[in-house]
């Protein structure tokens, strides 16, 4: 995946670095990463993308290659150029670390650097962050509406791509499902990989039968088998047949898989037939189209799901497929080296001015409670969220674990409000504008109104 | 792009090759790609994403840690793996060329090949043929929208991962799109390049005159200001103010973007203050959430604009963000060796048997009338769609350029009734199915009612 991705940007991002550098290279900016708004049916949304954020920065750097290919476009002086070949990230980078939960206008990301740096990382920082927040904020919801129930990512063949394919796998286990299909995946991040039949492979052999037999036979031990190819419950007489043999020979048949048709009176019909042929350890799989709203809908109504496969809602977050978090300017320094707070006024896109922190407010039991949107240096007695990751070009965080993330975000989701899970994402949890931030959005939204153009 | 990409397969391709391995190391099958409804909003669809698919294929092959990492799972055979090891492409393929227009049931790709690599090659032919075929089929209405005015893919941060940015650069401006902002997509496929400046460009100067000095006289020649980060009448006083001065020293200023507001009032509004300072020649570029839908309403209310960029709806596919192409068994080998069809009655998911063309019927003026979903050897007197592209594992179908698959598009689309382009998207264009596939499927649905399981 590491290839040189520094050209990975919109070309407007090079052309402002030029201008910049003739006009402005002793510049220092800030910039937040946020979200405007939440995106249809989402309540809360979890950080990712931080460690692959921090790999491209590290290797941040135009190649010779690269070099050539600007200067072929006949866009840019070479002076420029030869100060664009050996430019380094050099500023800070404040982040939530990944799995941190968070609401609308909490910046995820804050970068104080020359403007010419903190400015051309912003293609891959939006790229990066919008696929992977969008996917754990969706597959969240997903793993809270199958309360405790098992959750495999199957959505590589519908996912945007070989790059989303990864990295769906990888958000979508780091909020709590328990696998995924995608076997690059697997390898790549040590996630546990699953995977049941095809239909295609019923209908290869002569009759379904058959096919379960020599699948049986070929993973006795982890035989799961799909039995809507034809007739469900023949298929599940079928699936029967084979899980006694399999208990005859001491191994378990370890479920069915349903596809299509009504699950909920299939799976209890299922659960019945496999019960009373002794079977009663045999799981019942669900699959098919399956999003937050089914999953939930389906437990509710009694289906006897153990387990269930999500593809392509979850991984194309299909009821809201951008997330539209933005990269702003909250504040520039001038000709003295001072850093002056900005804010944008233009309709309904206001940004919030200065270097700010959230602070996640908790009660006496632990529970959080409401955010506050505050300046860095306003002094607020609880957890700031965004942490020091980067400092004069240097990582100085290191990375959690996959794993460690993930219990991160299942313990963090304990102490959120309850309704804030709920599948509705009716709740709107409190985050509130710190004092000294109000004052400051005071301040300048009169002096811009007065006409700074 | 091309790391070795052999892994990138869900679990169940791998688990039932084993079992195919086993079981039917000799039968050959055949698998159609296809898609069986169209999504909201489409009429029709363009087919893309065929050279990376024949860029895997070529290169499809288990390296030793590949072969290491599924050994350490402990699920397959040492037998297998060595088998594994040394697998090659050796079938056949047939596949619509990239920018071909296409409809429910036809089949985009079809492959007949040992069981084994036919089934193995499924997860990544799905993922390629989904995000690229759903981003042409958008990007395509987009184009139609625009009637002949430029359009530029401004998606990078919003599509799903970096894959997706660069194939999302490919694919629209394969359909007709004018160029993109994605640096590294211009560079991959030589595509355009364009950009302006961002509201962070306007914001980190003193005031909106000076930034748009900076810039102009950094690109005298290739100045786009953007005139809505504060008052857009005021900045468009500033951009008449930029377009004099470059005009004096025999520049001509190249646009003005408006990214927000009311396009439609505002862009007329500009067009008069510019003409009126004489500055006709002075572009007016849109952009700011736009779709085909948005675009059509603009240029039908009049509004002045020369060009659009268009970013999160094209890239994300918003109304339609998967695309559920879909790869089925149609016919298998027995053990003499013979191809017998098949297909599947599972409820709503009814596929169509046996190895098929599809043949474009033309009338005599050279306009599309419509399709014939046929079977191969049903003697169809028209242009069939499906090309050989690989014979016994080699290829054999020379891969066009970009800019004739771009010629090829627009050129097919003017044939096709006007109706399909319009962006209500009501129109069906007419699907036949032949008499031998009529006769074909009544034969195996009856032998598949009576009890195959």
């Amino acid at each position: 995946m590491q290839r040189c991705l520094s050209l990975l940007v919109d070309l407007y991002e090079l052309t402002m670095a030029e201008c910049y550098f003739r006009y402005k290279k002793d510049t220092q900016a800030s910039f937040d990463l946020f979200v405007r708004e939440l995106p249809q049916n989402r309540s809360y949304l979890i950080a990712a993308g931080l460690e692959d954020i921090l790999n491209y920065i590290r290797s941040l750097s135009f190649s010779n290659e690269d070099i050539a290919y600007l200067e072929e476009l006949k866009i840019f002086s070479s002076d420029f150029l030869e100060f664009l070949s050996t430019l380094k990230f050099s500023g800070d980078i404040w982040a939530m670390p990944e799995g941190e939960g968070f609401f609308p206008n909490e910046p995820v990301i804050r970068v104080t650097a020359p403007i010419i740096q903190a400015q051309l990382i912003e293609s891959f920082l939006l790229n990066t962050i919008n696929l992977q927040t969008m996917i754990a904020s969706k597959a969240s919801r997903v793993v809270q509406a199958a309360g405790g129930k098992a959750v495999y990512d199957f959505a590589l063949r519908r996912t945007h791509g070989q790059d989303a394919g990864i990295k769906v796998a990888r958000s979508s286990y780091m909020v709590g499902f328990a696998g995924t299909s995608n076997v690059l995946a697997g390898k790549i991040f040590k996630i546990p990989i699953a995977g049941t039949m095809a239909h295609s492979f019923v209908m290869s052999f002569k009759n379904e039968l058959d096919s379960f037999l020599a699948y049986s036979r070929t993973f006795p031990g982890k035989t799961i088998l799909l039995v809507d190819t034809y007739d469900v419950k023949k298929a599940i007489q079928n699936a029967i047949q084979v899980g006694l043999k399999l208990k005859e020979k001491g191994f378990r048949l370890l479920g069915i898989r349903l596809d299509s048709g009504d699950i909920v009176s299939l799976s209890k019909l299922a659960r019945k037939m496999l019960n009373r042929a002794g079977l009663g350890y045999v799981e019942i799989f669900a699959s098919g189209n399956l999003d937050e709203f089914r999953i939930k809908d389906i437990l509710k109504s009694g289906g006897c799901c153990d387990s269930f496969g999500v593809g392509t809602h979850m991984g194309s977050s299909i009821d809201a497929p951008a997330l539209d978090a933005i990269y702003k300017l909250c504040e520039v320094s001038d000709e003295n080296g001072e850093f002056l707070p900005t804010m944008k006024l233009s309709k309904g896109k206001v940004t919030y001015p200065g270097r700010k922190q959230v602070f996640r407010i908790e009660d006496k039991r632990g529970k959080y409670i409401r955010d506050v949107l505050a300046l860095e240096k306003e002094k607020i007695d609880d957890r700031p969220l965004l942490l020091k990751v980067v400092d004069k070009g240097k990582q100085v965080y290191e990375l959690p674990s996959l794993e460690e993330i993930r219990k991160y975000v299942l313990r963090g989701l304990m102490k959120f409000p309850g309704p804030l899970k709920e599948v509705s994402a009716k709740y709107r949890y409190p985050v509130l504008i710190s004092p000294g931030l109000k004052k400051l959005i005071q301040k300048l939204s009169r002096r811009l109104s007065r006409g700074q153009c």
